[in-house]
């Protein structure tokens, strides 16, 4: 098997560019692709939004978890696009190009940087985001294997995290808790059989879905919003804090949420815990989904988003059913496990 | 001395963010800076340029060196900036933004952090893009230090490596050879005294200045355009290739700036080189400096350039002196040593 140490870095790139360059016949503001110093960009009708995200091997992702399977390339490329169409798809923006930093270990094979690139653009596709451009990058080495992943996308006015109201319903789109049910499996080295709805679970880790174009869509409509990467209770902070409100979950009404996860919950809770309390910890705490977390006046809810809470008056914190609740989500450093 | 391990995410963005608002105080197309999923910029203006890179540690930097000299924080925050403007200069374009996604170890201390943040702001300032803000990024954990940066431009029409003509003087502004000097001394640990001719060259490695404003200024006169990193031949041979011409490199020309590493390369020559090949070497294939190199009419060179050879005629390949060189410029799987 080929391996990255075996190459040169333009023969790796000859393994990339034409899944790319592929892709990028789509795209509709693209004015010069990957080759230059820059790549050039038409973004002249809106604002510019960007952002950029980091995976890190053994920090975002395992290439073998401790149940035997493996984060693909085509995983690392899905979700490191994912996470940034999520970012865009906050501001209310459609997302229009990416720009890919990739450091691989000189014992990467050459078919996963192929597969990597499978995984960036399939994402986009998949999720409606197929005229986004992959327009360029760089190719290093290291220790580890570490993706960044840089994303521009454009839109009128943008949905901060400051404007949610009191009074406004607090709504949600997208999928919460599953990625975190799903890392609990991968990282469950016990024997059990595969199901249907653990399988879900580990896919929403390996290969999140966003729901993009809910975002954009209902820009115009929302006060708020972010996109639910650290857990749906520290997110929620953000925007109790960035708005000056207080904001109550309504944890019934988290129950679609909660049922996906009660499977995995059964099969790995500890034994002094019940499922239900950790799948509803899931739920409020997990990361990683990329759902979209917003808030809209009470009686204008937007397609593709279901109300799960209110902004119940100006403050800064976050409760559930007028509680505090013990929890926080991730925290790259102050974590002790994973 | 607190350590990354030691405190949040959060009092780690503390340490940082000061430092960045400070500066983006004078930036004029910041819209919302960090602390949303997205910045938001003004830039309707022109086309967008924009490009990434990534510095590793081991792989673009040693946290100590040979000769016993560290990169501090301070110069891995300089590089990466300076890596990145480079890029949008060498497209004739004008730096508006940087985004950082930054990868600790656990054992960085929360001052390189510090210093970092200042390293990236006082490069942008001392090249003359203090207008250009840090509009957000991103901080996690890894094995190794890791930066990527994220540099985006505007222009009215951007240089191209492809536009080279028959006929045209090849022209090079700022530095070149320097970079690869430091270098050598870095790894070199054998004992010397440090003069200034020596500690430029290694200032050149550790926080290399680009002549950003000679490409903006310039960009109306060139026909090509592309900053040095990897090596004057090899990236001659980029425009050479992209723009279908030979390009010939008058050895002559370039004594200024082999003149600039003759004493280090004293110092570093093996016992069977001449200290002048050495040095010619260098000029010829070491990157990092990041000058700029472009072609133009032969009768209107622009301020800043200096001529260092001609496009020849039609082709796609580089000459020094009419005959072929032997050595190329840094390939980062190709290379065995550096």
């Amino acid at each position: 098997m080929q391996r990255a140490r075996d190459v040169s870095e333009d023969e790796l790139l000859e393994a990339f560019l034409p899944i790319i360059k592929s892709h990028n016949t789509k795209a509709d503001r693209l004015v010069l692709g990957p080759g230059d110093d820059c790549a050039v960009l038409e973004l002249r009708d809106g604002l510019t939004v960007i952002t950029t995200d980091t995976q890190t091997e053994d920090q975002d992702f395992r290439r073998t978890w401790a149940n035997g399977m493996v984060t693909s390339g085509y995983d690392v490329g899905w979700k490191a696009a994912t996470q940034n169409l999520a970012d865009i798809a906050a501001m209310g923006a459609a997302p229009q190009t990416l720009l890919i930093s990739l450091t691989l270990t000189p014992d990467t094979p050459v078919t996963w940087v192929e597969d990597f690139a499978r995984g960036v653009t399939e994402a986009c596709t998949a999720q409606g985001a197929e005229k986004c451009s992959i327009s360029g990058g760089d190719l290093g080495a290291g220790s580890e294997i570490s993706v960044t992943v840089t994303a521009v996308g454009t839109c009128l006015a943008p949905v901060l995290r400051s404007g949610a109201q009191t009074g406004d319903a607090l709504v949600l789109a997208g999928a919460v808790g599953t990625a975190a049910a799903g890392l609990a499996l991968l990282e469950n080295s016990s024997s059990y059989q595969l199901t249907p709805g653990l399988s879900a679970c580990i896919e929403a880790q390996q290969r999140p879905c966003s729901p993009l174009a809910s975002g954009a869509a209902a820009a115009h409509q929302l006060t708020a919003m972010l996109d639910v990467s650290d857990g749906l209770l520290r997110d929620a902070g953000r925007i109790a804090r960035a708005s000056c409100v207080n904001i109550d979950i309504d944890a019934a009404a988290l129950s679609p949420w909660v049922a996906r996860v009660q499977e995995t919950a059964d099969l790995c809770r500890a034994p002094s815990q019940s499922a239900d309390d950790l799948a509803l910890h899931w739920v409020l705490t997990g990361g990683e989904d990329h759902g979209l977390l917003a808030t809209c006046p009470a009686d204008a809810v937007p397609a593709g988003f279901t109300q799960i809470g209110r902004v119940t008056q100006p403050g800064g914190s976050v409760t559930v059913d007028g509680k505090t609740y013990r929890a926080k989500g991730w925290d790259h450093f102050e974590a002790t496990a994973r």
